[in-house]
């Protein structure tokens, strides 16, 4: 059982590391999701309780991989930026990849029960992933960008779907009446038809979820026993507009003010 | 929010399409599962509760993705084999990888408590993961004999080890004990110091777990109420020799009858 | 002028090794040739000398570069094929590339006059060339196949285009007559109107080139003066069907008889 | 002979496109030519024929290919600079490595003869390439500046020692001599022994040589037969320092300057 024999096929791994100094994005989508919402009775257009669970999975990755500076969720997906000068497992992709997807994959799994308490987990859901390169700050800014305005023009799509269905339209009398609609047109659509003002709506609905990690003054006590204040890193969950320069301006230690735009 | 001003982000995502023509392994293993295993009190030098579940999780993500034809799994880790005509995902590297790894994490959690009914999961274990590609069907049973010979140096050397500690030696003597020791020092000193043959040892350890896909016959009733024998296709689960010639003379429908070793 | 203060830099070269037990095979291809052999008045359907040129180029390069066992040349590319257990240069990518690609286009320019005894080389002609990985046997015989009859296909209408032009017809009337024409309708053209029977042009045309390398004797003397038989390698030129298994049947050297096509 | 029946043989063919926006280098290097130069009986330390054909041929690449902004050469090497845009076939790696060595090793043989006019090529010459990607700006100058110090260190050597050499010591001996000096030796040697002081030797052994596109007015008579100015691009060659900020600052045109360092 020479196991030096076989050791030739280890030749066969490829060196998968990715170009230092480049922003690496990982996007986990969740696999088969609109089977798993049906099954597990999600509301519409939005289930709280989900995008919380999703939320608190990204918050441990987070945690867990400590080059990861800001995640941004909604729906079922959910991407994670890792700063430029990040050597995480020497930047090699398939383990910066599967060990995301499974840590975040895992947590989904362990925290169900905490979010949906009365909703036992039918069957074990999945994510798939792929990790981005995006060399300079403004591509990165970007693709948070394209995110962010592809969670509202869907929040808005499906706000108005769910608001017909739930008037007593079938689902596919309600994407007739959508079909070829502006923005304008569907607002104006809640608004006449079932008295909403979109931009009421709970903004982490229209906005999704960004997470970043702020340093906070935490007050404990030395070993003389005087009350001292400490630092530590947190993650915090916002729901804001990200495509603006004013999240980017608020928090310099992102260092991704974009001058450009 | 116009979305498309952003769309451009898309074409920084690569074709990572793996070459046709290859068999493709993927191979997972668990992350920190030393600390794992301590912190759920497995038992050594193998848990047969961690092992069956590990052989659960492969058997659902063989289940489900049809082209794995066969899966090979040892201690924490697991290698599934996809057939070379595979056009799963394009043969997308990232979505393959990625899809493996989360079913296989989630059913493992999901899991947990059908395998160790008295013990709760005390935090969300996780896997990172790796495809190779291997062109020829002797790189593909060489590569599974790497692994079927580790399973054997390893529990080999787990078995001696923790029979030592068992018997009353610190894990630092246990290591210096069997410092520089062959193969046949061990199986000797199994036998001379603790009565163990290790021959004798359940399959399972020192074999590992062989996972390949058969049909069977079964009898189900036809419409007109006539009972009538059909196929389908199950997992099955062995723990036998991989390495020579016979296993794979048995199981021709896989096709990897190695004519040259 | 600290050198190692920058030689991080080195850290962005990729490894770009090719998987190994593959076969390797590089094409290159004329660039812009269509105004190359316009400008220095290549005799049409084909111009004898260039392609000796080029078939003696290729040989320079299979001389130099051992690992190449066969080449297949046609019009103004070559493809080299390298063996499967090539270690060359460990399998970089680049590397092989940029080496065989320079080193054709050297002795092209280099080589013009001998074949070009009454013609100054006007400009310096270039290059473009790809690597490409096939697993198996078959794959690499189905590459040559494709490469051959795509020689065939363009010498038959090439053949007829400039029969038609030499004739009289305008390119663009050539182009017209030909528009939607079978082989046999190209074989019928050139029997009925040019009195040519196709399978009498020479097979350099309808063929293209084969390089393969073959061990020959040789007469020399030994250090006592008496005459003995030596063995050497060179590369021989041929122009034959490499699409049926005859020629492999008879290059066993070449280890690529395809019982299965 | 349907070819049709092989064109699945194309799929093996990989997308190797580089990531958009990132810095292009194409880095080629002589082989051999340690050989090469002592076939040709090249002078030592420099030969300027040698130097003047290099930085020719690299002109004649860069009017060719409009991407290129910046080139930089010494000895027998040469790096060309694309734009983070360039959109050049599609950033097929292969492609433009293939291309720029192509066009490189081409000029080299057919320019041989109006460098030395004297000496016959005696065999044909050969380069090699990579393509290396660089994120930043900062990461491209830190590149040059390599090169550029790596030009000094090269030069300083091969300075002091073919003035040993030539005052009678053997290679070994002038090996012997230099073995662990430093700069500040190097130069007192020249200076003590040789006369020489290292600052007086041309920029263009010193520095290297650097090519960029300059915008240039020129003279000529429009339509009507009156003298016009016109601007058209030509390539400069110039042998300055690239590594302080001087440079950059005089060509504010490359948009490299580095605030940073």
């Amino acid at each position: 059982m020479a196991k030096s024999k076989y050791e030739y096929v280890k030749q066969f791994e490829k060196d998968d590391s990715l170009i230092p100094n480049t922003w690496l994005v990982i996007r986990i989508d969740g696999r088969s999701f609109h089977k798993f919402s049906e099954r597990h009775q999600f509301e519409k257009p939005n289930d709280r309780r989900a995008l919380d669970l999703m939320n608190k999975c990204a918050e441990t990755v987070m945690s867990e991989i400590h080059d990861i500076i800001l995640a941004y969720g909604q729906s079922d997906e959910f991407s994670f930026v890792l700063k430029k000068e990040c050597d995480l497992y020497c930047r090699r992709e398939a383990k910066i990849l599967s060990t995301i997807v499974s840590l975040f994959t895992s947590n989904y799994v362990f925290l169900w029960k905490t979010y949906f308490t009365d909703k036992e987990l039918q069957y074990p859901p999945s994510f798939d992933g792929r990790v981005v390169q995006y060399p300079s700050d403004n591509n990165l800014r970007d693709y948070l960008s394209w995110r962010q305005a592809d969670c509202h023009i869907n929040n808005l799509y499906n706000t108005c779907f769910w608001a017909l269905v739930h008037s007593g339209e079938t689902e596919t009398e309600a994407e007739n009446t959508l079909r070829g609609t502006l923005s304008s047109d569907k607002n104006e659509l809640l608004h006449s038809s079932f008295n909403i003002n979109y931009n009421n709506i709970p903004e982490i609905y229209r906005k999704g979820s960004v997470l970043i990690k702020q340093e906070i003054d935490f007050k404990t006590f030395n070993l003389k026993g005087i009350e001292v204040v400490r630092k530590k890193k947190v993650v915090t969950i916002l729901h804001v507009d990200i495509i603006q320069n004013k999240f980017w301006k608020e928090h310099p230690e992102l260092n991704l003010i974009n001058f450009d735009s």
